[in-house]
């Protein structure tokens, strides 16, 4: 992982051991903001909702998108808790805003972790004073902060870009947490954008929906949806550069950090040794495209045909076929790499040794040519493997 | 397997080795019906369909339900094979037709196999004489039948039941193949149901659509859907019992016949180890309470839970929370056998060793309490294992 050169001004990071963690590794981060800063946030879409979903969308509410403080703990997801977990969220938000002389809604928590376990607050605001004490500038305190939001992840994920405007330079950089339950509706992931432009919440969120959407809805790891899944944009102002004066170059910036953050997701998804980029053509529309896109890279026997490198693209076929967006099979072609493997919906002549060496890598593309329109998408996804298998089996015993 | 102690009259059954299946083994299976008989179906809604299910849907119509003989082969599913595929079903029932002087439209013509690959009809015409030749009565003959169409099935599927009307009786018997690719909407499952009630197509139809709606519509292994799958209800009317006079027991015993080849489907999944049947209570409607069925059945998170025996109730109330269907997840109870995990949404006390050792047993059943509404269905699911994984990396290479 490259370090990002580039820190977005006005942003503190520091993280600490607060024993959530069973492997007693750091398991609280915070990114403070002295003087504040605009938010925007996405969130999952799942009914069932973790207390810091709940309590966060709450508090951008109240604090009309001023945020001071962004507080999560990894190893608990703080779900399925009850009035309890509630309570446990606000806590965590009270405490740490008294700390630093703002509001509580000006604090935004986040968990991830386990489901229906109680969240022990005292742990997390016994860590404050630490925390805030510790928070300093720079790229190791967002190192540290990118670690501890960790759960099954085994490698941080930053990315980062700059925006230059009449001599001035902002900077973006995001942060995130992913690995199993990733998936279109976004599934147990934390993401976290620091930007030092000057914006409205207003602004950001517009920004903020259309790069989730181009970014993290898709891709799909499991396919599971998470309950506590949450991409927070934040801009500072620090820069002086205004959003609106660098609109389309923002935008664009916020999709790359955006998609280089889904990529390493999907990169570091449970047990997973190809990342498999589905690039769909000539479809009727993007919805249309995700859907045959999510359909393929849901299936189990797809992906674990990926898993053994094996050129079985009538499996990829048939979940077109159930996708439930109208096709016409006999116009549906399908590449691997160069070789084509299916045309007009039936068996083309391929070299299967060639085919087989092309997805023993551990990054390919497959592409799927509906002939149905003009639209193109690229989903991403990945095999399923032994080792995902023995991952969950027993992660909460 | 106990053997089904009364056969239906009218049927006779053969298998033979065609060389189809790499390993050698019986892979053609007849199924001969000298004085014919009336004829239902239902089929996969998957849009990409195999060749015999286009051709055995236009013979059925053609032949207004009326079936002299039903051909089956395992290890090639004559899917995305295009026209060629057409012509090589055909070919099959002209074959098989003129050997028994019947029409080529009153032949029912089946695959089960690999996707994308040439059929070769000459292999199975070839075998078309020894299988006429050997065809006899009994369950020595049709446990052939029901080997000679299994896949990666480990173990034959076959259940029976009998009608006693006015001192006669009538008898069903049902052969089924599945294992991997099982869901609601039916993946390469082949399923053949033999009676000697008399019934006219039309009266078998209304029955097996429903009968498939309580069994075969209510079970998930991993959530494909096929290209193949097809149910047929074939009635030879020899027992001399009309349908009409003991429609309820005839579609109880249909029931029983299907639930019974549901259970054994699921039980013999790829790589299963639980089988695990989800009883929703409380739902508004049949429909919501399978989708919500469906949703925890197919999470690959929830599946490797159950593999490692693990009470992870947090991702089944995941599951449910994005399945669609409105839910106040305040309301859900969920319960592993006596034992409440989850109340009010949130986490209730629980013996965890008591969990885990009943979670170990090769089948059992968790109960969602939904609080929504009045109605409850059954659905069986099972876990996803490393074995699944090996099973499915490597099948076409």
């Amino acid at each position: 992982m490259s370090q990002p050169l580039w820190s977005p001004q006005g942003f503190l990071f520091s993280s600490a051991t607060a024993g959530i963690k069973a492997s007693g590794k750091p398991d609280v981060a915070l990114a403070l903001i002295p003087d504040g800063a605009s938010a925007a946030a996405v969130f999952t879409r799942n009914q069932v909702v973790a207390a810091p979903v709940t309590v966060g969308r709450d508090n951008l509410k109240s604090s009309r998108g001023q945020v001071r403080a962004v507080i999560v703990n990894a190893g608990n997801a703080n779900c399925a808790t009850g009035k309890e977990g509630l309570k446990a969220a606000r806590r965590v938000c009270e405490e740490l805003a008294k700390n630093l002389g703002a509001k509580a809604s000006q604090v935004f928590p986040s968990s991830t972790g386990i489901i229906g376990v109680p969240l022990r607050a005292e742990k997390i605001t016994a860590a404050v004073p630490r925390l805030v004490a510790s928070a300093h500038v720079g790229s190791e305190a967002l190192d540290g902060f990118a670690a501890a939001i960790m759960t099954t992840d085994t490698r941080k994920k930053i990315a980062s870009q700059t925006i230059n405007y009449k001599g001035r330079m902002a900077a973006l950089v995001g942060v995130a947490k992913g690995a199993g339950m990733i998936h279109p509706n976004m599934a147990t992931m934390l993401v976290y954008i620091f930007s030092d432009v000057v914006a409205s919440p207003r602004e950001l969120q517009r920004c903020l929906r259309e790069a989730v959407d181009e970014s993290f809805n898709n891709i799909s790891i499991d396919g599971d949806t998470s309950t506590n899944d949450t991409v927070l944009l934040l801009a500072s102002g620090k820069s002086g550069v205004a959003l609106k004066s660098v609109s389309k170059e923002f935008y664009r910036a916020l999709k790359n950090v955006c998609r280089s953050l889904a990529e390493q997701i999907v990169g570091d998804g449970e047990g997973v040794k190809h990342v498999v980029r589905l690039r769909i053509e000539q479809a009727r529309s993007r919805e249309e495209a995700r859907k045959i896109g999510r359909a393929i890279a849901n299936s189990p026997l797809v992906k674990t045909a990926w898993a053994g490198a094996d050129p079985n693209w009538g499996r990829m076929l048939a979940a077109i076929g159930y996708s439930g967006v109208k096709v016409n099979p006999e116009r549906i072609s399908i590449y691997l790499g160069d070789q084509q493997v299916c045309r007009k919906g039936a068996s083309h002549p391929f070299d299967k040794d060639a085919a087989h060496r092309y997805m023993s890598q551990p990054a390919y593309e497959i592409r799927f040519v509906l002939g149905a329109g003009k639209v193109g998408l690229n989903f991403l996804s990945c095999d399923l493997t032994a080792e995902y298998v023995h991952i969950n089996a027993d992660y909460s015993t």
